[in-house]
């Protein structure tokens, strides 16, 4: 009989490189993980390019592969990603795209990419939020800290713009600009160059920059945006598997993600997408939805900002609270359960890398292999060999006895 | 901190196959290696198909994969090659063609297709160099031993015209045959149909041959040429990767490619492209060009012709002899250093096989792996996994800290 019920587990940048520090082991195998470890005793295990070898993924489009879309096809940018990611739902012909406030000096370079690093965008996005301009509507929403997503919805539109955004300091800001001779790319810009300067104008009227002013901090007076896209046509997780599929997950991107599938999105008190948050009322959350969906997509973020801020002993330790939960999924001995990452986080580099992630899968008819230990370097010895992200989901819907035989 | 400079080190035709007479092991098996094996130890290894599973390469497009440029598409025949090895500045509209001195009869059947591996064929390149005929110029220069590639220049050329060389002795040499039915393809087949008979009449009154009769030796009367090919547009490397390179090497094929690369090519004294080529003496340049560059392109060709011969004892000690250079490159201990083949030359073969390389990268940083021995055996179970040569540039990228990312 196979498994009706699929756990497929995302521990966002948990894998490393040999550290230093730590005898030359990541983290991963510095971590006391016996969950993970009986998971792949029991299970069959590998390496995994979510992308492909040698590409460094986002976030984005390693889950994308990892859900089997192809991100070559289906990505559309991070703007439409993170719109998703704040709870925006996109209309067709929208284009989203990500921004930060930033702080801009009076000839409009910029000094301060993040306006040191403001910590709400609620007041800036409430105030531009509904702005209409040559028939094209401005939405803003607050993004986390200093970011601040904007979403342009009319008729007309084009996502060939360029950012903003510079990228780094102390350079002028962009000029929004055309990036292929369409009048809808230039309409885009136009408009778009009007909305700016309005916001700038209105950004430092604002008394919260009057007050922060007096706090010596820096203004946040530029609405900084790059990335634009439209909304990604993706199709439905649900026709594509026909499983009704759950989404659980703390960080916004994650549940932004999963509501573009289709995916039912929980909101889970003390799910907070970082290292401090509640993983078990995760857990809690899914044994109590369980008969109702077929596929949960649980996702923990802890493991990804902690590498970024390079903290290879918080990560350790974040990885052993990753480990009880997955003691607590292994109670679930009929489902097809997955334990992998969507990609690497050296804590040595501080940001992603394109070295592999290890996978286990474990189903109660799997072909187990003789890995013991879940981490980087056994998993690669692993009988599912190097695979890719687009290789996972086919091995699971297998798994689950309903892949359609090619042939006969 | 990511390593900053690369050492990409092809031993050409490097890997083998299992040698009864060596108990079954290959000449890297057999031979000691303690240089490349502390490589292995400290890198992360695996076992390559430069082309494709099965495809037995070239040198040439096992190059172009190696340095990430798909031979799929970039790969226009080995005439361009060729005569990019012997220094040729192909020019837009050129055709190029491999050419060998041949020795015909009478009836214009191929006795010898070396004409007895004739060493020089300068005095037959410089008699017919510089011949115009319909306006198209032919250009000759003489190859390593009996080769002698051929340049067509003018206007109107194509391509697509079929080889005078039959690759095989005793038959008659084909005459050049349009294989399209273009102006184009017709007028090339019918302006070098003039240039062969011609050449031949002057190459059978050519002194040196009247000697070669005396001496018995087979005379060198017909110019077999085939792989036609026009220049191949490359992306320079440097604007590819953004990475100054520098071509170390002492065979001509291999600078041709690298030059059509844009990569600054050496000329070594001592640097034979041979067994017998002076290695250290390219260590001693790598060393003192090391600051001007960020890739050196490190290509040893000693193992490959030793291999052509079935010369399994040589290639044992050519491999020692090459062992040593890997242990002066070892010293560069910030870089990312990489070891491979571009293809198996088996000497149980004589000829190149699809067999896969194998492939050490090292770099401080990279996730070292469990092998401890370089060899085609031991690298297969690192955890690199079976990769593609298209696959090892953008490895390599990574671990300078220099890929983008896909997403965010």
């Amino acid at each position: 009989m196979a498994a009706k019920k699929v756990i497929f587990v995302v521990a966002d940048g948990m894998a490393d490189r040999p550290i230093p520090k730590l005898d030359r082991r990541t983290p991963l195998e510095a971590a006391k993980t016996p969950n993970l470890d009986q998971l792949a005793k029991d299970g069959i295990s590998g390496a995994m390019n979510t992308v492909d070898v040698g590409v460094r993924p986002g976030s984005d489009t390693a889950h994308l592969a990892l859900f089997g879309y192809d991100p070559n096809v289906y990505y559309t940018g991070r703007g439409p990603f993170e719109a998703a990611a704040v709870g925006f739902d996109l209309k067709e012909g929208d284009i989203a795209w990500r921004g930060n406030m930033g702080t801009v000096d009076e000839n409009l370079v910029i000094t301060d990419r993040r306006a040191g690093r403001i910590s709400d965008t609620t007041p800036f996005a409430d105030e531009m939020n509904g702005t209409v301009i040559d028939g094209i509507e401005f939405i803003l929403s607050p993004g986390s800290g200093y970011r601040i997503p904007l979403i342009m919805r009319g008729k007309g539109l084009s996502d060939q713009v360029s950012d903003v955004d510079t990228h780094v300091a102390n350079v002028k800001v962009h000029e929004p600009e055309p990036l292929d001779s369409s009048e809808e790319a230039e309409f885009t810009a136009k408009v778009l160059k009007k909305f700016l300067q309005r916001s700038h104008e209105v950004f430092k009227g604002m008394e919260i920059n009057t007050k922060r002013a007096k706090e010596g901090k820096p203004q946040a007076n530029y609405l900084l945006i790059r990335g634009a896209g439209f909304r990604p046509e993706l199709p439905n997780f649900k026709d594509k598997y026909n499983l009704d599929a759950a989404c659980i997950a703390g960080a916004g991107m994650y549940k932004g993600i999963a509501r573009l599938l289709g995916m039912d999105v929980f909101d889970i008190p003390g799910a907070t997408g970082k290292p401090d948050s509640n993983l078990l009322a995760k857990v809690d959350k899914l044994k109590e939805s369980y008969n109702d969906y077929d596929f949960f997509f649980f996702h923990v973020k802890g493991a990804d900002p902690l590498s970024h801020d390079e903290d290879y002993e918080g990560k350790v330790k974040f990885l052993e609270k990753f480990d009880e939960v997955v003691g607590e999924l292994r109670q679930f001995k009929e489902a097809v359960i997955v334990v992998t990452a969507d990609h690497s986080t050296p804590c040595t580099l501080g940001e992603h890398s394109a070295d592999d992630v290890p996978v286990t899968i474990y189903s109660p008819e799997v072909r187990d292999d003789d890995v013991e230990h879940f981490n980087e370097r056994e998993c690669a010895k692993g009988r599912l060999g190097h695979i890719r992200g687009m290789n996972l989901m086919p091995i699971v819907i297998d798994l689950m006895g309903l892949a359609s035989m090619f042939g006969a």
